[in-house]
């Protein structure tokens, strides 16, 4: 199985977090999102464990709530000694919700709008990560008008092919993110948070890309980084508390995807980071990560129930599901691999190739493209879409006008709603 | 401009449906979504007055809802004397809470699960476009429990390749919509659906693709399925009622982009589908269309104000903005052409080039690339995205945990809410 959180018995049923989604399904209906939260838990945990470790100098672990952002996430993440990245006054109101301490929360954003600092700001917001100079200059002047110093961390643009897919790749030169090394429109903007009132400068924050495999693309960014930190000391003085490598490590949607050890792979960081650091005359900062897709994806999974099966002789055949890219636009957007199964029938071959489609009048809504499934499916059976725990409940639309599913939270073979599914009233709620 | 209901003044100030587009934003806010009530009423009518005009045998134009559903939206179809396409319970029940009349809606999907063909059923839908056997069956069943007959129009695909992009090219045989003539299968569900009881077969419904600028297309269309309807009355004795040649024709998105007499072109395809009726000894079936975003697209527009401008020397310059892919997903998914304007501006030169993208922590979040600005423009000032009445707000997602933009209605240069903007509190409402 593409995770371990996915087994089934000798009847051929799936299993998910150790219960039987044909039950989940009945109990709470479909579409449904499940997620697991022992594997949330431990995957924060491969994160905190290892920067413990390897960061001695200390480190911290950011949850991109981006990835999949409800109450209830905030407050594992906050259990689990997380800190939480937080992208809008819409996450923050979330985190605050949960009751997540907002001293731990970074705010990202290329586009923090005035209202959106001030609301950060008068919520006390941990840290600004700071994109930009028009964001630097009002978060100045709303902490002096405060009489209140706010910390900022600036966002830079190392100039990393990050290796992975375009619509990801944010740590070019060219990126609607943050301030490029290369022109030297980082230095400019150090030296102007350097200069102002109500501001302090705790650091910088890189992201060249999520998805990550590889750990030479972090290799890459420290290294542009901490040499980008030494110039810093020389020419203004000024020495970085807080190094921000973004994130995160890769997480396999399909069976070719290969498996990463975290915890090693971080090993391996650290020590990059500590000789650099040393050959720079360099302390060491303290290493920040912001993983996401890595701590929620593969803690969950979708359920449907097929709604048609449609053969086409000498074309293609279809199996519709009850839901689409209205709860999981990745497909839609990027052509993102998934991997599907037949929750009743994982002991029937998959011998029957088909499209994975959505239920909108849409031709563009598919879930994924040329995938087998047993030769006896059919209207009613279930249909499980694994690896669906970071950006799909997310980015869900009404488009259509479908409710959003519910999310229930499995932890000890036993379920609870978190996120209740959308009525129909829900969605009229707002028209006039 | 790219729409008559777009000028400006002699200050240079942007005005949309005669109002003035500043004004607007700073009452409402932004992102705001502007509705121009005249035009969506001017685009019903040019349907309306034309297929009166060269259907004498009777037709339907029916507003296809996914475009953008919202009540008010029903409630001016209905003054408009247009039936509406719905796809979702969500979609019925928007048009009920309307008091749109269900006997004039037509429920399509490829999807329909058991629960939305008896609410439909329940609440006296017009007709079904019955995308499938399972759904025929299901039709029957819950119908013959009720006592009633249910009318039904069969969806098929005719085959044909509609000269448009991919993701709306649904006419194919290789779709998940409707059943194929080609392949037998039409033909196998039209003497189902005679056979059945509990459903009263009506017709037959196909859609070549949307965005069309030249006729071709229903002429293709409707001699395929006249020449399909003239062989079920040979070889059935059934003929067809209703022929919904689906819907519809092209909006101008930039200034490229071709006009089109919409109202000539019924004419051309009213001659050509009365010339082959003759040709096939047919009695002229009622005819519908399916117009969606040609009856809402030019009648919409998108506020933003900008966050930042970001010049990278050598490489690129960007515009951020206070909304983006989860207001309008269209570039992100599609690559959809816009045009787009600097509403304070409106005198000055647009020389400087940039890519204009969206606020959330995503590369992908551009709504238009490589456009041309005013060099002055800057965070505060007003952005302007013209046509954006179709599959934005219904597409509209909260990532990043966004709220989706108010609606606001212009009629006669007075402006409403039709749509409340959401607020934080919203966003968490289903949040345990």
């Amino acid at each position: 199985m593409i995770c371990n959180n996915i087994t089934k018995d000798s009847r051929g049923k799936l299993y998910f977090a150790g219960m039987d989604v044909s039950d989940l399904a009945k109990s709470f209906g479909t579409p449904l999102y499940l997620f697991d939260e022992e594997r949330i838990r431990s995957n924060c945990r491969v994160y905190t464990e290892a920067m413990k470790k390897y960061f001695p100098q200390g480190s911290s672990v950011c949850y991109a709530s981006k990835a999949a952002s409800f109450a209830e996430i905030y407050r594992i993440a906050m259990q689990e000694g997380m800190c939480v990245d937080v992208v809008s006054r819409g996450e923050i109101y979330t985190a605050l919700k949960a009751g997540f301490p907002l001293k731990r929360a970074f705010f990202h954003s290329n586009n923090k709008t005035d209202e959106d600092i001030a609301f950060a700001i008068e919520r006390g917001i941990g840290y600004f990560v700071c994109d930009c100079e028009e964001e630097l200059l009002f978060i100045s002047s709303v902490a002096k008008e405060r009489n209140i110093t706010q910390k900022v961390i600036l966002r830079l643009t190392p100039g990393i092919d990050p290796h992975t897919y375009e619509a990801v790749a944010t740590g070019k030169v060219d990126s609607k993110f943050g301030s490029a090394i290369e022109t030297g429109q980082a230095f400019d903007i150090t030296r102007t948070a350097l200069s102002l009132e109500g501001v302090e400068l705790c650091g910088f924050h890189c992201h060249v890309g999520s998805q990550v495999f590889d750990s030479t693309v972090f290799f890459d960014a420290a290294k542009i980084m901490l040499e980008y930190v030494a110039r810093v000391k020389a020419e203004l003085g000024y020495e970085a508390e807080i190094l921000d490598l973004g994130g995160g490590y890769g997480v396999r949607y399909v069976e070719d995807d290969p498996f990463i050890d975290i915890g090693d792979n971080l090993r391996l960081v650290s020590e990059f980071v500590a000789d650099l650091c040393k050959k720079l005359s360099l302390k060491l900062p303290k290493i920040h990560m912001e993983p996401g897709r890595s701590i929620v994806a593969d803690a969950g999974m979708t359920l449907y129930t097929v709604g048609s099966v449609k053969r086409i002789p000498g074309y293609k055949n279809y199996v519709s599901i009850d839901g689409g890219m209205t709860d999981n636009p990745r497909f839609a957007l990027y052509g993102s691999k998934y991997t599907v199964l037949c929750p009743d029938k994982m002991n029937e071959e998959n011998t029957f190739s088909c499209d994975l489609v959505g239920r909108c009048c849409e031709s563009g809504d598919v879930i994924q493209e040329s995938i087998k499934l047993p030769a006896t499916v059919k209207r009613g059976d279930l249909i499980a879409v694994c690896t669906t725990g970071a950006y799909n409940y997310s980015m869900a639309s009404n488009y259509n006008r479908l409710p959003r599913p519910a999310i229930v939270m499995i932890r000890d073979k036993s379920a609870r709603v978190v996120v209740e599914r959308e009525s129909l009233e829900d969605i009229v709620r707002l028209d006039k």
